[in-house]
């Protein structure tokens, strides 16, 4: 079971990069806001500060999916236990390509977005798979 | 402790319902952005686009505390196990009914509001009830 | 392993906090809403709505990344297993004292948010130490 554990640290590993990138992409919010001068409470008013806080809702709106998948995944996809990380590394490069993407212009958001909606698929596709093979030998 | 483990993969499964289901939420608003022809950064302009953000953010809002509270119900509320899962199917029916009700209009939005605020609401009894037992158990 | 299992309780009990203080910043939103007017689906319109719902935001974004980290640093970082709960109380405070002072005017919010912030930071270091000795422990 020496890879399980293993798979299970790179999916730790992968939790952290993935906030990490999250975090970054809060952090330019805070960017624009001082560069355009946005006080709080507002969230609109320069298109430059909306397209940063966009990125942070939208990823944070695919988190709240990405990470319940990533862990489920992890904890019943048997079949090649380092499958769930590296398709968690897909969703994570796929939002970096969307942050920048959507920073140059809101229209060349769609490739990075289709990037990490590719692999949450995959994600919901192994969890899937993993609860019913759990599932077949619990009853069994 | 076979009813345990199939509780556990009830849960992982309520949980995926969910997912699928807040995912449903997200799906509408990027429809509503075509329809009415709102582009992104924008998330205001129009009536209908508005009120399927909402849904989306009100869901997201509430999913912050129910999967928390649902998987803490599933490791310590082991009085009746399968109970954890029967609650987080009420509060995942109750937010579609929410979302169906908002979408006609706003004030339709109570009675969805009520039933998952309950389930959420009997989630945190038993995850305090199911704490508060395994407290006692680790001090005795 | 008698405090690795409190341990995990305090973990569990920090959580249920978290999410009553995250409840009660949603709370106030309503209450504003009504206070004010504001109808659904609108989000603006009056400074102190705004202010409170932006509270609501704020702490909903870093929910999603102290969670994860709260769990994985109770998970894999084992030198002092009471310091994770310990690091977790400290962020809820630090959110009360930001909710609070942004509640009185929003340049009000910065003490609370560094409180939280640092908490944070110290989380993500418990949690990539931890990581790092379960890698080592795990390889050796």
């Amino acid at each position: 079971m020496l890879n399980v554990a293993h798979a299970s640290l790179l999916t730790a590993i992968v939790t952290v990069i993935a906030l990490l990138m999250y975090f970054w992409t809060g952090f330019r919010v805070g960017g624009m806001r001082s560069k355009h001068g946005i006080k709080a409470p507002a969230v609109t008013g320069n298109f430059e500060f909306e397209c940063a806080y966009r990125v942070q809702m939208n990823t944070l709106e695919q988190m709240v999916m990405f990470l319940p998948l990533l862990w489920l995944s992890n904890a019943y996809f048997m079949a090649w236990p380092y499958l769930t990380g590296a398709l968690g590394l897909v969703w994570v490069v796929g939002r970096i390509v969307y942050a920048i993407g959507y920073m140059q212009d809101p229209s060349k958001r769609e490739a990075g977005f289709i990037i990490s909606a590719l692999a949450l698929l995959a994600l919901l596709i192994t969890t899937i798979w993993g609860i019913a093979n759990a599932w077949i030998a619990v009853s069994a």
